[in-house]
């Protein structure tokens, strides 16, 4: 090996850190809890304290091998001129914060800042469902709905380093309010938390038998997870809570499919464990509203022209290791271009 | 001059040719109609008749001037592979018709075929609204709605030649049937063909008076452009229809900001002289729709951290020229890619 990078994946509730080297090889990896009530100082101290023990470690295992620098995933809004955390839902009071800065004065090590969806994108990119595919689009289904967009072999990250807010794509104008202020977004369909509050109605208009033990059992958290086996079960409710998700999910790809043609759809994320669930109803969603889907989905496989190609849908492959292995690609790919070496280049090795 | 392309624009009902040269100065122009009936054989005779006889007066006129190729813009589906126009709803017939190689065959030269709203936008990136702007997506509100995206200075065509269908994105998934096969495309709600629709549903509902008049007034046609001088002459009706239009144009502008975060969205088209009549609706409908688009567009022009940038959503400025332009540049590209030049660098001459 002679080169590696770190991975964190700083999210509201896990602290993960992982040594990845050149070639995707994960060497060590180490969890921790994110005491965010212990307030951001303690945190950054925590994910500093916790990476410099394993770049000691790789000294002491690997000596020769040089750090590329530490990639770091933060679910929020990164600011793209300035690298600042503007603000993290999952991060209360980190708003407009140094993240990157902080990190690098501690550990002097180049660090590159990035939103935890878009390296979770760049990760199955890189080494999971989309190794064989120049731009992809990655929906994110944990809490909220994050998304991702690889174009050309690239992150990318629009104008101002907003693009990929997938969750707040419409697909129903006068659904359910939005903490954004609008109404009917995708993740008020597709998210963890719209799950349970489906099912909720559900048991509220008193036709849900099977939801309504399961939530009434103090015993058992009542999540997605549950609703989920419950539906595999064959709980009609609880099916129809995700036969609503997959429309939901249906209607966005279906509009990115006509708009933007990628060739490659992933699906990440706690929710996306629920796939045989909701999986039907989203690809009828698709083929309905998308006819550029339909037309290059044929089922022998082949797309006009009889040419073996069709768009793609399909579940993420690195679970919820995707960002951690995405925000060390950041690095390596930061470390790559300073160089002098081709970016793009590098990132297709 | 040194050298010139010729742009082709090849409508349903138009058949335009104009020199362009390098530096984006209209040479010669000229306009022809369109004989759909008498065969594509006959059409492209036209067109080749017409383009020979331009290049020969080019040559008169700048001798020395080198012709650099033929740029086609034509309304439909183009395979990306193979060149050949799939299919065309104004240029019925045209199936899987090698448009490309029947011209270069009787004119010898190169020539490159495009969708007519792609080539729209190039020439607004070009010459018009997006001439500061890497990366636009336009809106092309015709008799159909169609669209073009230019991603970092070039044209995005998707994994298989048929991105920027935004005329089929949903704004109401239980809305107007669509040809497509679906419900509620924006195309329903924002194309000269829905203003029409939308006015004459307002008759039938008996509550338009002004437009009951002109709907039944046999000496003048009942088109987009009555409606809109209708709406502009304080009929409520009729602005209710461009409030229509621009809702929905919002709902599927907000989407594509969420996702996509692209500096600029242009819209161009004959309804677009309507600007007046659904640009408050829409731009209204952004702004709930989307907070990335709320939140970087301050009144004082002024986005996050208090820099001089917005997320414009602005009128085409070429008009109908657009896509001669474009289907001119198109032909300079490819020939400057073939020179060896690096064609992303070309482009940003």
């Amino acid at each position: 090996m002679s080169s590696y990078a770190i991975g964190v994946d700083l999210g509201g509730t896990n602290l993960r850190i992982a040594a990845v080297d050149e070639g995707g090889k994960l060497i060590s990896k180490t969890a921790l809890g994110t005491e965010v009530s212990r307030g951001r100082e303690y945190v950054v101290d925590e994910l500093c304290r916790a990476t410099a023990e394993m770049i000691r470690e790789m000294k002491e295992k690997s000596s020769g091998a040089e750090l590329c620098g530490i990639g770091v995933g933060v679910p929020g809004l990164i600011d793209l001129e300035s690298g600042l955390l503007v603000k993290s839902p999952n991060l209360p009071g980190w708003i407009n914060y140094d993240v990157k800065g902080d990190i690098e004065r501690r550990l002097g090590t180049a660090v590159i800042l990035e939103n935890d969806a878009n390296v979770a994108a760049l990760g199955e990119q890189w080494l999971g469902a989309g190794r064989n595919s120049e731009s992809l689009c990655m929906y994110t289904l944990g809490t909220g709905v994050g998304g991702g967009l690889i174009v050309d072999g690239k992150l990318w990250r629009g104008w101002n380093g907003m693009a990929g807010e997938l969750g707040h794509c419409n697909v129903e104008p006068e659904g359910h309010p939005c903490k954004c202020g609008s109404h009917g977004c995708l993740e008020q369909y597709a998210s963890a938390t719209a799950v349970v509050r489906m099912a909720r109605e559900a048991v509220v208009s008193g036709v849900a038998t099977e939801l309504s033990k399961l939530a009434g059992n103090s015993d058992r958290e009542f999540n997605s997870s549950v609703i989920y086996e419950c539906a595999i079960g064959g709980d009609k409710a609880a099916q129809k809570v995700f036969e609503r998700v997959g429309r939901a999910l249906g209607l966005a790809i279906g509009s990115m499919v006509n708009a933007m043609n990628f060739p490659l759809h992933v699906i990440g994320g706690g929710v996306s464990s629920a796939w045989d669930a909701f999986a039907p109803a989203m690809f009828n969603e698709v083929r309905l509203r998308s006819y550029i889907y339909a037309e290059t989905t044929a089922e022998d496989g082949k797309g006009i022209g009889g040419r073996q190609h069709t768009t793609v849908i399909t579940r993420a492959q690195l679970g919820g290791d995707g960002g951690l292995y995405g925000a060390a690609r950041l690095a390596l790919m930061q470390w790559a271009a300073k160089q002098g070496a081709n970016p793009a280049a590098k990132q297709k090795q």
